[in-house]
């Protein structure tokens, strides 16, 4: 029979697959002796059991549960379920990979009727009983009964009014049975039956509905973004309660070992006397910053610093505690590896080599590359910020530059942004329910909260900026505004948020290009050490081909053709050549085109000092340069000197039912060749007037959508004998390659037939993706919500290679391409060349390059020196 | 150094590869001491070289040819150039694969102005040495030159006219010597220089010519009807001169062993005196049966007679010969595996066996199963015939029913029939450049030409109906009317030709189905036997189902569940499901299309008597279900209650970019699992029903466009929860089972994965081949035309399947899947099932079955026991 249930004490470090990270952690501090209240992990295997066994725990689980429940309940000496001397518990997911705020948590279980008068006597604090006994029937209801919380608050509310208090604590034993009272009372009007009695019923309740929230939108969705996959599930954390909500000497609080914002070496973190967990982050009273724990109390100040210390140094890295003090003595809840804005990764991994804690290669792997994005997207620029008012200042919860409109709701930010708006998210504050708006949005700024609330720790992790706790903001999020000092801000107004420095602008703010220095270029300097992958960029034009020197590119790995096609006089030849009759028609329209298409590649080329520039012929169905309506066609015909009919037959010959699969790429090389040609003239002609000013280019000359060997080997003989003539004309010498996309699977399927003409292959794994799941991308949208719903995909194959479809069309066509040509150049220059776990992937089948957009080049390189060191290259 | 020529006495049938059909048969006949004009082949890898070295022959080769050219003088004791004794030759074309009149032939090569009078001398006939001068200019100019023939005749015809003579065995030697000189002129005049005089230059061009030849349009065109590799090449047969046209002493002729037509052992053919080959094909003088020879000349027959049988006994097949007398000595041209119809095939294949020349095993090998497409497809009804109206009667040259619109030409043949029409090809006579029509066409008509006439013998090949030689018909091909009898035929005139009695109706002639009987029966029976694959249907209704179970099918392997609902009440709900907003709406709709499902399954059960059943679920995107303009959407609109702009709004959210890679197949199942009940309900509930009637049938149920795992399972999951519960309810024992259609190369790849859930796989090669390539169908056709003309596609993939790329992901998808699931039941259902070369494909590659259309059944079990046969199954 297999072990479902594993006590702290058999856990440790090593089980985090199957006891989660909590799970495995409290196990490993267990060994460690560090003061933990006592429990159990129900492991992800059982959560696996559950969904398979159609959202039921089975027997054998029961069975296990109350097994190791009997075992803690002689560990802490008490027992669940007595009058007298009730055992508490508190039930927590705990997933593999750590994912906050994104499933259910339940405190104070084990409480009733009866168990309430055991614990008031037991611990002689009456108002203590009652306050654990209303947040356990609030938790209880929300999470396991579905009952919305907001039920409960406003009969709680309603109570602090009549009483004219404002703080919970200031609430009485006696106001608290009352709220108990008619809390229960609520329960049951809603559900038609008394709030569960049976403190048995609620543990395998409560474990039923942590189970269920693995799957709940939020986590969904965070999973999504995470690229986790639905298979992990989560464990559950049955953990004996220490109370923070015993008086004035218990306590609750959350630590970082370091600044989460900045990476300093200093304790950072809050506290609250009298509260439960919930308390501190919900943000609901502002809780106090760790440093006056010292003052408070501090004995306990300096015990938690040691620990702190001592689990940093554990688990080399900095780490993100939660503990209580319950009577003046402390436990520690949990400790994870803290998440952290760029910079602090950035900065923590340098100074723990400085310190001695890390070597460089572990180092670079701290740093979690998709993180570096925040670093690399646009600053404000200072000048336009001497002149931004400055309308509130908040807490600088998480850093970068954010100008957008104003929404108020996940849903709005979603949808405008997907109008092309960019958006900055106004909460009073936020809660789970809103990561999808965060993650679209440019910014959040909330009302209320601290530096761990939701908001700010969700924003760190996301890399999207955050201002919390304004508190000048009057949020009022039913009719669409806020106001801060009598001024009304409305949906779709433009704010701009300063993260790093909690500046709020009433306007839209310039921003500037990020650089890379300091800390960021020391650790890229360690990671290029390290990779053996080389990193180039997708750019098209000078401009993107110098960021993306600028950011250490090594080579241009697409230069997108067509998107030099669709400028103002150009436009016109496009056209001219489309609507051409005969060769010598289309020839002349081309000429027209040469000389432009030739400056651009002399820029590229120069822009790129030498390292190698990937040219991609021309790969759009020709119908996408042709307008649509009536008008415009008018208008073209005139231009063109045609009649209206003769171009809109043009433009009807030319439709296609699926154009994805329709005549583009090498197609229109073999039906045009003349285009080719003249691309080739420009590359060859171009390169020629770039190495006399003493470069040394060598293009590569790159035929899209190859599928047989026998198309590339038609354009490859235009493109040979065009460019030898002009290179023996020149009488110089140039060396240059032809290569080809590998971007349909049946390329894959005959690569050893390709690999005889293709100097190189790139893997076009956009395409790819698209034909080898058979969707594409336009349409797929459509369905793969419900596909992401039932989890029936656990991430977006087109953010992150799917290896075990897609990849292996990569496998066989490597494979089966170095087997023709052992020497083949072998790269990516699908947008997956920026996604770390797809860089991962590439290193391992054996690229010799992942080639992204130019902002993400930076993180394609960390992404690289991590693969390599992890399985590093022979 | 490769060798690059080979002499007919170092050549034998094992050759064939490299020296072609012809060549290779050449060899063998001289090893078989027959009268054989002696000569050598040009191989088919000098003509890979020609084409490799950009359309020349090089030095090589050149040498080789006039060292064989040496040798081949000596064994005829003649010499090329020789003004006294000249060497005279032809230049034939010969490939691997016959292929009538698709290339070029030369004929009398050697000849100039002296050695014409070396010739005349040399045979003391001047008549037949400027007859055979004026050949060999026309010949040479529109074959090397590209001079077209015409000019030539018209100064030919001309001569004619001033002597008042009909026939060119009329024309005297000063006749011809005029005219040779008139040819001269008139090739001097276009081409401005005087008319090639050195014969070994006049060899190499011809040589070359003959090469270039393999790649004109109408030989491109032939390859890819008959799936021959453009690789290939074709060999060039150099062969010394015998002369048809030395006087009534000569002749030539063709015969087939055989009749070609009816498969009668009778020698059968045609033969002319004092004229060379091309006369008697191409129809110019009417030439006499073979049967008079025996009266002309009993010895030359007897000895004709003689060599033809001991070379059908030799090859164990039909031979069809060319044969040449010289001055009363025969000499044999050519042999080689006869052409003929379908009919012949299967009596010749029978008779073979019952004569003990080949056994039941070789017997089922010698029938192309593709012929037998022309057995399959209807006949004239006898009751509508016997009131048609025959309007004139011609030769019985190709069997068949054919009614359609008259064409005069091949280009309007193709034009009509692309818009859907049924079109009938009339023609004076064909030649080569009719051959995309006659394809095209239902059947061909021609006023001339007798039973080996172009026409005839390609029309036999394709298995296109043809009547020719109808001399009662005047055609005007520039005017485009027919006239027979006074009465006139105009384009898009209906008119019917059966091709087995050689009768034309002016009228359109109802047809009826055909059936499987007599000797085609028998061959069926032996072709069964051999078999290891199962043959099925694709049907979607009872009339299919019934055709196909008797043709033999053995199951259904698709029926296509969308096409039930489009008929008349069935599209109204169909519709309501659409835009339904709400589940409850949707299965409310579903509700009233169940019981017509229900009705159409019960059908189906019953027409293929307990064979298996596979049925398809939904697979179109919804949007084919709903109208495209205005005035429909109105109407629909009222018809279902909502407005114009609802459902309008509705079929623009349906719109999609790449349908193809749209929300379609399991997808739909994904978003509408209400639509998999429905289907289920159906298949089931219609199944018990058929039980209980005493038939015994185990649905199978086919869910497509799979391309991951979680998606066949969480359908099937749903299916069998639906099915479970009506099985439980009847009380009844049912098995059915649950499988994919592999489509979509993700898929193939992922097959171990998905044969965890999947009971079958049926290979959807249509789809699969799109997604594959990367092009879809409906679009590839603008660039095809290019992909073959420029040889990059021998082939088309959408016929024959792909074997190196598609076929690799089908071969992996039959390894995975069986890993997983050892006994899992393999089967392909796109319309590949039925090509005879993708059959044997699928035997090859492990398949338990294939699924056609119902016509093509019978050709898929011919093609599964040859495939059998060459390749047994362990």
């Amino acid at each position: 029979m297999s072990k479902f249930i594993y006590l702290f004490k058999e856990a440790d470090q090593s089980m985090k697959n199957l006891l989660g990270g909590k799970g495995a952690n409290l196990g490993e501090m267990t060994s460690l002796d560090l003061p933990i209240p006592q429990g159990f992990t129900v492991s992800t295997e059982a959560c696996t059991q559950y969904y398979d066994d159609g959202q039921k725990i089975n027997e054998t689980i029961k069975k296990q549960v109350f097994e190791a429940l009997a075992k803690t309940e002689k560990i802490v000496n008490k027992k669940f379920g007595d009058n007298e001397n009730p055992f508490l518990v508190s039930v927590r997911s705990g997933a593999r990979a750590s994912m906050p705020g994104m499933m259910d948590t339940i405190l104070n279980l084990g409480l009733n009727d009866e168990a309430v008068i055991g614990l008031a006597k037991q611990t002689d604090n009456e108002r203590f009983a009652y306050d654990s006994y209303r947040r356990f029937i609030t938790m209880f209801s929300d999470v396991v009964m579905e009952i919305s919380k907001s039920n409960y608050e406003k009969i709680f509310d309603a109570k602090k009014e009549e009483k004219g208090i404002k703080l919970d604590t200031d609430l009485t034993a006696e106001d608290l049975k009352e709220i108990v009272e008619a809390f229960k009372a609520k329960y049951k009007e809603i559900k038609g039956e008394e709030f569960p009695q049976d403190p048995k019923d609620q543990l395998i309740t409560a474990i039923e509905a942590v189970f269920r929230s693995w799957d709940n939108p939020r986590a969904q969705y965070y999973r999504r973004m995470n690229n986790i996959p639905y298979e992990w599930g989560t464990a559950v954390n049955v953990q004996s309660m220490v109370f923070g909500n015993m008086g004035d000497t218990s306590g609750t609080g959350v630590a970082f070992t370091r600044n989460p914002a900045t990476g300093e070496k200093e304790l950072y973190g809050e506290y609250l006397f009298n509260a439960q967990g919930e308390d501190v982050v919900a943000g609901i009273r502002t809780p106090k910053p760790i440093s006056e724990l010292e003052d408070d109390n501090k004995a306990i100040y300096n015990e938690f610093l040691e620990i702190s210390s001592k689990l940093e140094q554990h688990y080399k890295d900095m780490q993100d505690l939660e503990f209580t003090i319950e009577k003046g003595k402390l436990y520690i809840l949990q400790t994870r590896n803290g998440k952290r804005t760029a910079q602090a990764a950035l900065k923590i991994a340098i100074d723990m080599v400085e310190e001695g804690l890390l070597n460089e290669k572990e180092a670079v792997l701290k740093v979690e590359p998709k993180q570096l994005d925040t670093l690399l997207h646009p600053q404000f620029d200072p000048k336009a910020l001497e002149s931004a008012e400055v309308i509130t200042t908040g807490l600088n919860a998480s850093p970068g530059a954010a100008t957008g409109k104003v929404v108020f709701s996940s849903e709005r930010a979603t949808e405008m942004s997907e109008n092309g708006d960019t958006v900055i998210l106004v909460r009073e504050e936020t809660s789970p329910e809103d990561i999808e708006g965060m993650s679209v949005a440019e910014g959040v700024l909330t009302a209320r909260g601290g530096m761990t609330s939701h908001a700010a720790v969700v924003a760190r992790g996301m890399g999207t900026c955050c201002v919390a706790g304004a508190h000048e903001v009057r949020v009022n999020e039913e009719e669409l505004f806020f106001i801060i000092k009598g001024k009304k801000y409305k949906e779709g107004d433009y704010i701009s948020l300063d993260g790093s420095t909690g500046k709020v602008y009433g306007e839209k703010v310039k921003t500037m290009e990020a650089t890379v220095s300091g800390d960021f270029a020391k650790l890229m300097k360690w990671a290029d050490k390290f990779r053996a992958l080389n990193v180039r960029a997708n750019a098209d034009n000078k401009r993107d081909a110098s960021q993306a020197y600028d950011f250490g590119a090594e080579g241009i790995g697409l230069c997108r053709t067509e998107h030099m096609f669709f400028e103002g006089s150009r436009i016109k030849a496009v056209r001219e050549m489309i609507v051409a009759k005969t060769v010598e028609e289309r020839e002349k329209a081309l000429n027209k085109l040469l000389p432009m298409q030739k400056k651009d590649f002399v820029e590229l080329y120069e822009a790129m000092q030498g390292f190698p520039v990937t040219i991609r012929y021309l790969d759009p169905p020709l119908h996408e340069f042709l307008p649509n309506d009536k008008e415009d066609i008018e208008d073209l015909a005139k231009d063109l000197g045609i009649t209206f009919d003769e171009l809109n037959s043009t433009i009807n010959e030319l439709h296609e039912t699926n154009p994805m699969l329709g005549h583009r790429g090498v197609r229109l090389s073999i039906t045009y060749p003349e285009i080719a040609v003249m691309q080739t003239r420009a590359v060859i002609e171009a390169a020629i007037e770039v190495n006399k000013k003493g470069l040394k280019v060598k293009p590569e000359i790159m035929i899209p959508l190859v599928s047989e060997l026998k198309e590339l080997k038609y354009v490859k003989a235009e493109v040979v004998k065009t460019a030898d003539a002009i290179i023996k004309e020149a009488g110089v010498e140039l060396e240059y390659s032809v290569g080809t996309m590998i971007e349909i699977p049946r390329a894959c399927l005959t690569a050893d037939d390709i690999a005889k003409e293709a100097e190189f292959f790139s893997f076009g794994t956009n395409d790819l993706t698209q034909m080898g799941f058979g969707f594409s991308r336009d349409d797929a949208g459509k369905f793969l919500a419900d596909y992401y719903k039932k989890n029936i995909f656990n991430d977006d194959p087109f953010a992150h290679i799917d290896q075990k479809g897609i990849g292996r069309l990569m496998k066989i066509a490597v494979e089966d391409g170095r087997k023709t040509r052992p020497d083949i150049k072998l790269g990516i220059c699908g947008e997956h060349g920026g996604d770390p776990a797809s860089v991962e992937f590439c290193h391992n089948i054996g690229l010799s390059y992942v080639s992204c957009s130019p902002f993400r080049v930076p993180i394609a390189r960390l992404a690289a020196a991590q693969a390599n060191i992890k399985n590093p290259r022979k």
